[in-house]
């Protein structure tokens, strides 16, 4: 008797038809393998989005604490639906909110780390031959505050859960049918990639591939928990995310993957001194503002710039610590550019294969793409260039490592 | 410094608008009157109706702990707004789960009772300055499962809270103006009641007038408890419940009071024999079912008839029980009626005043008003008419009893 979890995105929890037909599939899964079986849930639709903006029409920005409290009903309401779906099937389910279980975070309300999971009440249910279903995205705190583990967070509730419990399988169900070579709206040869390693599965997410959240693949890495990224509408397989292996090094380029959230932010004629970028990476790690790509030119001898890439939506605030920063530093202005977008390049095998900055640099160059910033890891090559080039840059660099075959 | 409780019912909490007009009120009372404020909270709107909705497009009859997760969800979607509404104001406000709290309760889930409510957490955010908004109608169990207390729960929740905090006020925020001698709508030239005993509320509320919810009110009598129903929408004085005080008994009969959504239930030819009510309204209790009027008559010297009167909508529930119990009694057969109405007068002055029935009755039969049922309690004479008299009778023993003066 195997022990699985099985993760469900809001999409496919819409309408309570679409919440009947997960439970059909969950319950044909109990009979059928007799496993034991926890259902992770998200909000169902849009509620999420229609929390926060019903919060937005009374408090322009309202206290964290209060969002947390406010949008982890999201994520009740449908695990108690889909208890309730289960058991009209003649199942028995049980419906557990994050606190109830004892999934245990820090205090940073909606964006929460998970210290600990608890595992005696789950294990209690299972044991009574109960199918277990757990409001994904949230948690508690030491205080018994309410928190919320920040937007994708219901992955990272079901990685954790999958690793405390040790289950054997844990799926995620999503509305695309796993990773691919390329986004298929975009190159419509893409490939569904069968089976990926963390780090190229990292690269992917933190390089725009929304598949999954980068924090739920951290921690499964950590723990070298192998996933399953599957559709909730088909059974076809999907994707593996697991330790690589070797052979996976015969890859080079895994795939193609484009951001067109990001945003570039330059402060200009920074007096040379040394702790200069420690004091603002420092200013926007304090306000949680992740940076991604990093350049710092000398333009005279005694002044630099320093620009990096954010996303789109923290440029407001990143631009607030910036302007605060400038004062300190004496710099002379900041601008910013929200007409960027990223295109890269990802694969393990690029570890022990050379030249393929050169092959992506060229392609760009052939097709008149110009290339404004460049950063790379052992395993990704990325640029920043014109956003509107984004998908443009795709469909090239897809067809010059041959990843359509 | 005084402490007061205020609770807030869903019609008042209707729109973000609505939620921001409260939370001026309580903004300005926190500021003028220096007090420690907590807030009780129902559901805003017609959440709880809808999420029951949502519940039977996925299940006929849901299992009642399921439901508890899912409707508990609206009271605290409504604390952490009002908490937003209130920080937005510039004052501190920290909204409260009835676990969180610990509101404990016992497992009869979708209607659970009160047993304790902790006050630490509470004690600790007023001592802060916050003002507290607390979820209401939930609780939780000793399992830490999350019980609902019924329709009305926020009611007793507030006045649960009042009493175990000592609390020097408390308030009920309704979209009535408070208590009246007969209902507004069917009697204009009604007055609102300045000061009701508990036991006169007890009977307005068990025969028809929905202000308060009865159980509130039973807990409020318990442990002496005043309080005061008024309105959310202006600032007028409403009704204060109270113990009974001697200038009470000189007003013979404080209003009447008609409900509209009662039925009969009658089982014929039951072989008498000791024991028979005892086993029917047993098997009833053992279903909380609540039974009103109860009468029982004897047609045949072997065998008798047994009405009495329920709330219509557990109608189809009660004949259920009843059929069984019919075959158990060898009793004739079942019969219900649910075009009835329930017509009453109520103040404690009757106990010292007699003559109140037969002018009661007097005046309904000159108005051919036909009684179908009588009964009575020390400060009640209730009877049985039918439906559609209803708002007749009202009227006719409103100018009776002179309510209107």
């Amino acid at each position: 008797m195997a022990l699985v979890v099985k993760k469900f995105g809001g999409s496919s929890l819409a309408t309570p038809q679409h919440i009947k037909n997960i439970a059909k599939r969950i319950v044909e899964d109990k009979r059928n393998k007799k496993d034991n079986i926890v259902i992770v849930v998200s909000a169902t639709g849009d509620t999420t989005d229609d929390l926060i903006s019903l919060a937005k029409q009374i408090h322009p920005n309202p206290p964290h604490r209060e969002l947390d409290m406010l949008i982890s009903t999201g994520e009740v309401v449908s695990s108690a639906l889909m208890a309730m779906a289960i058991d009209n099937l003649g199942e028995q389910a049980v419906s557990l909110t994050g606190p109830q279980i004892g999934i245990m975070t820090d205090s940073i309300h909606t964006r929460a780390s998970i210290r600990k999971v608890k595992t005696e009440r789950i294990n209690k249910e299972l044991e009574k031959g109960k199918i277990v279903v757990v409001a994904g995205f949230q948690g508690k705190d030491d205080c018994e505050e309410i928190t919320t583990l920040g937007r994708g967070g219901s992955d990272t509730t079901a990685i954790a859960i999958a690793i405390a419990l040790k289950a054997d399988v844990c799926e995620i169900f999503t509305d695309v049918e796993g990773v691919y070579t390329a986004d298929p709206r975009i190159v419509p040869d893409a490939k569904k990639i069968k089976i990926i390693s963390y780090e190229e599965m990292l690269e992917f997410a933190s390089s725009g591939a929304k598949v999954m959240q980068t924090r739920a693949t951290e921690l499964a890495s950590k723990y070298d928990l192998k996933y399953h990224v599957r559709s909730s509408f088909t059974k076809t397989e999907g994707t593996i995310i697991m330790k690589e292996i070797d052979s996976m090094e015969k890859v080079v380029v895994r795939g193609v993957v484009a951001a067109k959230d990001e945003a570039r932010v330059t402060i200009h004629d920074i007096p040379n001194k040394p702790g200069v970028a420690a004091y603002i990476f420092g200013k926007l790690g304090k306000e949680k503002i992740n940076v991604d790509m990093i350049i710092q030119s000398s333009a005279q001898k005694d002044k630099s710039d320093i620009s990096f890439t954010v996303n789109e939506d923290i440029l407001p605030k990143t631009l607030e610590v910036m302007e605060k920063a400038k004062e300190h530093l004496k710099a002379g202005k900041v601008s910013s550019d929200s007409n960027i977008g990223k295109i890269g390049v990802v694969g393990v095998g690029m570890r022990t294969h050379s030249g393929v900055a050169g092959k992506m640099f060229e392609a760009l160059a052939r097709e008149d793409i110009n290339i404004e910033m460049i950063s790379t890891s052992e395993i990704r090559i990325s640029c920043v260039i014109r956003r509107d080039l984004c998908d443009k840059a795709m469909k090239v660099l897809h067809k010059e490592f041959e990843l359509e075959k």
